[in-house]
């Protein structure tokens, strides 16, 4: 689902916000004043109430666990909040802070699988590492996964992510690039592996590692456009 | 290949050993003389002349690199050597130090995966961890997979240890278990997933994890005796 184009308009008697607020879908929000210490406006990571430059920001569900590619999650992570996109990481457990497998890099949860509903994101970014091997043994995990394909809204995946889309059950007949250590897997789920920097395939993005990272994170952006 | 049953032999003017030696298929080797700082006699790694005890030893390659889940290779190489067993440890370069994942664990590897033949061992070990999905990788180790598969000889594999089988293209129509997370990767294998301690299809044993192990080493050393 994505956002409707906001428009700017004045509105007297606002409690939240004297300033301009934005309109999506025919409801209109005002814009927050909840800053934290470094002046960021917070976004509220529970509603899709969180356009502060009233863009056609989206909201892109990171789902991610211990050890993952740390800059299969921070470098796509970063270059979605630049162009104005919001970035919810979804998890096990709500408020745990996962760490990254080579830098050691600390990324905390905003929402536990089990709560979320694909319906609440544009789009769904799966960093690699050893992240997806362990996400897998989770029905909530896979469930939130399978639904997400199945919904037809992006899906951003690199390295060992495919790893859940097979386990979703979801890569029959789609032409799709990973890792190296787990294409025999791509292609006994039915897949077509494809060995390129970036493989697109209807709503499914595909990159093989972090050395795909650039050309990952660009046709990313333009999926979202 | 199993050593034949050794029978203790004088052999007068022995140079290398004064006492006993052992005769398999038919050689005769001296008992070696060599012994590291803890007393123990040293193997020769690079032979099957090492039988200080002259019974029914068998050589086992234990075939691991970095992030190997640390029980899975200890224990049943603990076990393996209990019981007169040799393990020789294969990975990626030969004097290379790797580590488990779990507890940190340094194992030093024997031989290079490219320097060994099938033929100089008598079983395979595949501990899991993470140590399968980088082995996976370098086709020197698929190879060797596949040609221990092929030959008949036991493979004993637990955890994430069949994802080189997968790799390898040897699961097709087998029995087999392993950790929850590579399940569907099991099947997709064409391999039949079975959800027990210990699963027996010819010369594989599988196990699932660290909690199998004490199942997974019994039916190891049954196998070997």
């Amino acid at each position: 689902m994505q956002t409707s184009p906001c428009t700017e308009v004045g509105r007297s008697g606002e409690t939240v916000s004297p300033g301009p607020v934005c309109r999506d879908a025919g409801n209109f929000y005002p814009r927050t004043r909840h800053r934290r210490g470094n002046g960021r406006p917070e976004p509220d990571l529970r509603s899709r109430r969180w356009n502060p430059r009233c863009e056609s920001m989206q909201t892109i569900a990171a789902i991610v666990t211990n050890l993952f590619e740390d800059s299969e999650y921070i470098d796509p992570a970063e270059a979605l909040k630049k162009a104005g996109h919001t970035v919810v990481t979804v998890g096990i457990r709500e408020e745990e802070v996962v760490w990254g497998k080579t830098d050691n890099s600390p990324v905390k949860i905003d929402r536990a699988v089990g709560s979320v509903n694909v319906d609440e994101f544009d789009a769904l970014l799966i960093p690699g590492g050893y992240s997806p091997d362990k996400l897998r043994v989770f029905d909530e995990a896979v469930e939130f996964v399978r639904a997400f394909v199945m919904s037809g809204r992006p899906v951003f995946v690199i390295c060992h992510g495919p790893q859940l889309l097979i386990t979703a059950g979801v890569l029959e007949g789609r032409r799709v690039t990973g890792y190296a250590s787990i294409v025999q897997d791509i292609k006994n789920a039915g897949a077509e592996y494809v060995d390129e920097e970036v493989v697109v395939d209807g709503n499914l993005v595909s990159s093989r590692g972090p050395a795909d990272l650039p050309a990952f994170i660009r046709t990313m952006l333009e999926k979202l456009a």
